[in-house]
C-alpha cells in the first residue's frame, strides 16, 4: 500500500445557475472588478489515500465522489492522481 | 481586449486546522473509506475576465484575490490563466 494524493474538482454543472458564483461576481463588480464576465465557484478537495496502485486510488476517488462528494444531479467531478 | 479563462484554487493553509476538512474525512470513514488519511477542502473558482495581456489578467486574478476571494491570514490561492 502507499499513500496517494488525491485532488477533486467539484464543480455545479454548466447547465446550471451557480447562485454562488453569481454573488462572487456581484462582490467583484462592486468592487470595480467590472471586466469579470462570469464565475462558476465549486470545490477542490485534497486526500491522502491508501492505496495499491494508482488506478485503485483513482477508483476510490471515484467512488467517494459518487457517494459524498458531489451531487450527481447538480455537479461534475475530476479526479487526479499523484504520488 | 481578449477574454481570459482564470482557474483560481483557494485552499486553508496548511499549518491550519481545516475543520470542513475535517468533516468530510469523518463523512468518507462512516461510509467505508477508512484508507482516507487526510482531507483539506477548499474552494475552487473559474472566472472568465477581459484583458489585454494574459499577464494583466494574472496581475488582475491576483488583485482579486488579496481583496476579496482568500483570506490572507488563513488561506494559500493560486492562480492559472488560459485564453
Amino acid at each position: 500500500m502507499s499513500a496517494y494524493t488525491v485532488e477533486i474538482r467539484v464543480m455545479p454543472r454548466a447547465a446550471l445557475l451557480d447562485p454562488q458564483g453569481q454573488a462572487v461576481q456581484h462582490a467583484l463588480q462592486a468592487l470595480g472588478f467590472g471586466d469579470v464576465a462570469s464565475v462558476r465557484a465549486g470545490k477542490h478537495l485534497v486526500l491522502q489515500v491508501q492505496a495499491a496502485t494508482r488506478e485503485e486510488a483513482a477508483a476510490k476517488a471515484r467512488t467517494m465522489c459518487d457517494r459524498l462528494l458531489a451531487n450527481p444531479v447538480t455537479e461534475d467531478y475530476e479526479c487526479n492522481v499523484s504520488q
